[in-house]
């Protein structure tokens, strides 16, 4: 490879499923001259090595942002505040602070204030994942084909966008530069409502008595499984993300309540052509996801 | 193949995802000496005969039963009641009339009345699919290590419930016997709710504005496509469902806006700790579907 590398340092601070499926990609690509990750617990950190997904690892964030020219935050978005406040003291001139965080206006309004004119912040949400965490869980080819979505706040230099941007198209994703209200927004509907029914749902069936809830795992394939692997990622990812997004999650589950209830209604008093105009509505929606290539 | 088939002449009245899948496996397993479909649709009857899933194709329920030891109703439930009072003239004596549907009480209710005692009634739910529809669509593994329940009623000749049981063993199901109502109680929490919501977020996110809707299914990859995906099944199937097991639905769906209500209001209230637990709990019941081999 003649090229050189996109980035001299990446300190990837935490190195679960997205981090270390960036690391994955880093590596393979050689897209930094070094690597390290900042992670608290010791195993994460030994898996991190073992897996060769960076060339160093610590538990100390200051140590880690030292020489960086790109700082990834992948915890999730509640421990964002306490880690910048310590490493801000710390940073490059010229580095890069970014992030893969589900949630992006609170996170904009928390961080940018903190963030000194030598450095530069970039908030980033690469849209994809599966139901499964840590180190171990993570791989390269997550993110091809998906959209990674960049909300720089106002006045962010261009170069530094571009420089985060050609990260994620090396990742194979396409993209996006928005606001970070209107993503999330977005992603209450998309994401984050999602998350909270199957939550709901999966503790609903969680509560039932003894020998009814055998037997819904038993027969789990007729449509509640699909509900459980939504319902198995990460408890404090998905804690911060509703607490940090709360108000577009809040009117979003407001808008389905009252849809639920219209259908609810149809059900108690037998209105067929209600529930088959509804459903044939959905399976419109279906298919365009299969035309978009999303499915 | 030196052991005698299964059924002298097997006819599917109806033959879509799951009824189509049978005949692929009877067909395969030479399960039958002849077989027969009846369908309203030319095209429908058209298909069956192109792939060669039955030898036979009618639209007249009448002729499809003539000669036939077991007739197996694979039409949306609702249909079911008029098919039934159309043939039971035309029963062979010694016959079984079973069925694939979702919904057992109201199947019971209405059909054990009509069917004279010259008849056997096995009725069944194969607990398989996926959200697509038609002859096309299924395919002979559908079944692979899944369950099939059958609720027949009490007094049902044994020797029936054996045959039954063993066209489904054939297909590489597991077989359950229980009471109707308990399959509409279980089916209502791991599969007719699941629809339902699925069904309603869907509806929701197609009601919003344009620009918005677009970005929906742009991102769907973080969630939301896997709701459309349920939510892309049957219309006319999914409306007799929820009616023919209303006041299941209706209970089950009590229980769920309590518990929507309670994480709203710890969301609300930014309680993180209530959080945490309740997405701690449902990622227990995941690892047990997992440990199910049911995931």
């Amino acid at each position: 490879m003649s090229a050189a590398p996109l980035f001299r340092r990446i300190a990837f601070i935490g190195i679960g499923l997205i981090g270390s499926s960036l690391a994955r990609v880093v590596r393979r690509d050689g897209l930094a001259e070094s690597t390290v990750t900042c992670a608290r617990s010791e195993s994460t950190r030994n898996a991190a090595l073992r897996l060769g997904l960076v060339d160093e690892a610590t538990d100390d964030p200051v140590a880690a942002v030292k020489g960086a020219d790109l700082v990834m935050l992948c915890t999730p978005v509640g421990a964002y505040r306490a880690l910048v406040e310590a490493i801000v003291p710390h940073l490059e001139p010229g580095a890069i602070v970014s992030d893969i965080g589900s949630v992006k206006q609170k996170v904009v309004d928390e961080l940018a204030p903190l963030l000194p004119a030598r450095v530069s912040f970039v908030p980033g949400h690469p849209v994809a994942g599966t139901e499964h965490s840590g180190p171990e869980a993570g791989f390269a080819e997550l993110f091809v084909g998906r959209w990674c979505i960049l909300t720089p706040p106002p006045g962010t230099s261009p170069e530094a966008v571009d420089r985060v941007r050609a990260l994620w198209l090396k990742c194979g994703m396409a993209v996006d530069i928005m606001d970070a209200g209107h993503h999330d927004r977005v992603l209450a509907i998309t994401s984050h409502l999602p998350h909270l029914i199957a939550y709901t749902i999966v503790g609903t069936a969680s509560d039932l008595e003894d020998d009814l809830r055998q037997e819904v795992i038993k027969y789990s394939a007729s449509g509640f499984r699909d509900f459980t692997r939504i319902a198995a990622s990460d408890p404090v990812m998905w804690r911060d993300i509703f607490l940090g997004n709360r108000e577009a999650v809040l009117e979003t589950l407001q808008r389905f309540t009252e849809d639920l209830t219209a259908l609810q209604r149809a059900i108690r008093w037998g209105d067929g052509d209600k529930l088959i105009e509804h459903f044939t509505r959905t399976r419109a929606i279906r298919r365009s996801i299969i035309d978009a290539k999303q499915a």
